[in-house]
């Protein structure tokens, strides 16, 4: 384990604080074991999850940065912190869909599971009072998020995290069925990936067992707690390579 | 009142029939005395508005076609017809908001009236089951409605038709919200506006009057339908110029 000095305590969130670090234009977060689904209406606590997903996210931004795909990675400080770049970020869900399922089912004539020849990119206002609407190109506008330029830049971002990140849950016969990422703006305006990447931002499915998912599904669809502690340990397993110990 | 051969009925909705013409590439459409509200389950019926929306979108069609853009119109019979083009309807609805009022309000963190920079488009699949859900570019290509290309010539088209529609409206005092159209392909597959474009697709404020509008919301709120009635004759004479004759 490694040490670490954690500043002033800049924000708290449902799954995640953010710290001071030493460095004005980095700072650190702590991935807590908290677990929430339907706007946070459901919640729990799951001893283990916050270093699950911090060393799954970690090994995920390696993967990214290796690609070449700006994200505010800069190393992983087991067992629950990341030190990451400090950006200003954009309050909205950026997802990408390979096949259909989830939410998108409830707004759109597709079958659940269906493959999509090709990937689609929808955006989602941060916005709790209005449950999160769904927003267009021209919305970044007029909301003053980004330009209509930025958004492409953003489209392409992401298509490149999708190409990265199937190819190596493929390497673990799992299949991305979708995810969600957050980007944020650097000191000079540059934008990259943000947030976490993990089971609970991604729909990853076993390419050999269709009843069997790797993502917190298991825990919206109101599993045992221990059931979902299982999940999360054997995606950290596969993708970490090596047992998972509390 | 012109002479008028109808064909064969092809198709019946909420406010208009559909009639073969003549000519292959052509049809007619007869607008109806129907009123309706929220998905079809507000309906009434109010004797002329049949005849005030045909003459009201004849005269807008006649504008646009001035202004060069691509509409279906080609000629008004009195009192309740239109000969167009035979289009194959895109089953979207495209949407250019000025201002912020209406479904948009529960959507986004605007105050009711506050006027845009810019005016945006949004863009709504027509499927009953799924209450006509929003949908970008992507969505377009995955429901093999429109590639990207024709989605930015839609998008330019829309902003085309609001530039002459809100010019139009400045001159008889009244303020162009927002408003609703159709578009659909000819047979060798150019854009075009389609549908009826009047105080049923539109809102349409009074510049002077905030209380004053001339459009489907007196409908909407529950206003009698004399009130309603009223509404519609007033946009008429306003539009055409002369006084309204049942």
């Amino acid at each position: 384990m490694s040490e670490i000095k954690l500043g002033k305590k800049l924000a708290e969130g449902k799954t995640k604080i953010v710290y001071e670090s030493q460095k004005p234009d980095e700072i650190i977060l702590e991935f807590k074991d908290d677990i929430t689904a339907g706007d946070g209406l459901k919640h729990d606590i799951i001893t283990g999850k916050g270093k699950i997903n911090a060393a799954i996210s970690a090994r995920i931004f390696e993967e990214l940065n290796k690609a070449d795909i700006p994200t505010h990675f800069i190393s992983f400080i087991s067992p629950v912190y990341m030190i990451v770049k400090k950006i200003d970020m954009l309050p909205v869900e950026i997802v990408l869909r390979n096949r259909a399922y989830g939410h998108f089912l409830k707004r759109m004539p597709f079958k659940s599971g269906e493959i999509f020849q090709k990937p689609i990119v929808e955006f989602f206002y941060k916005d709790d009072e209005k449950h999160d609407p769904m927003i267009n190109e021209d919305h970044f506008e007029l909301l003053n998020l980004a330009s209509y330029e930025e958004v492409l830049k953003i489209k392409e971002i992401t298509h490149k995290v999708n190409d990265v990140l199937k190819k190596f849950m493929d390497n673990f016969g799992i299949d991305l069925i979708d995810f969600k990422i957050e980007m944020g703006r650097t000191m000079d305006g540059t934008l990259i990936v943000g947030d976490e990447i993990n089971g609970d931002s991604c729909r990853l499915w076993d390419q050999m067992n269709p009843q069997k998912i790797y993502d917190k599904d298991v825990y919206r669809r109101g599993e045992s707690l221990e059931f979902v502690k299982k999940t999360y340990v054997e995606l950290y397993e596969k993708i970490l390579g090596r047992k998972y110990e509390d």
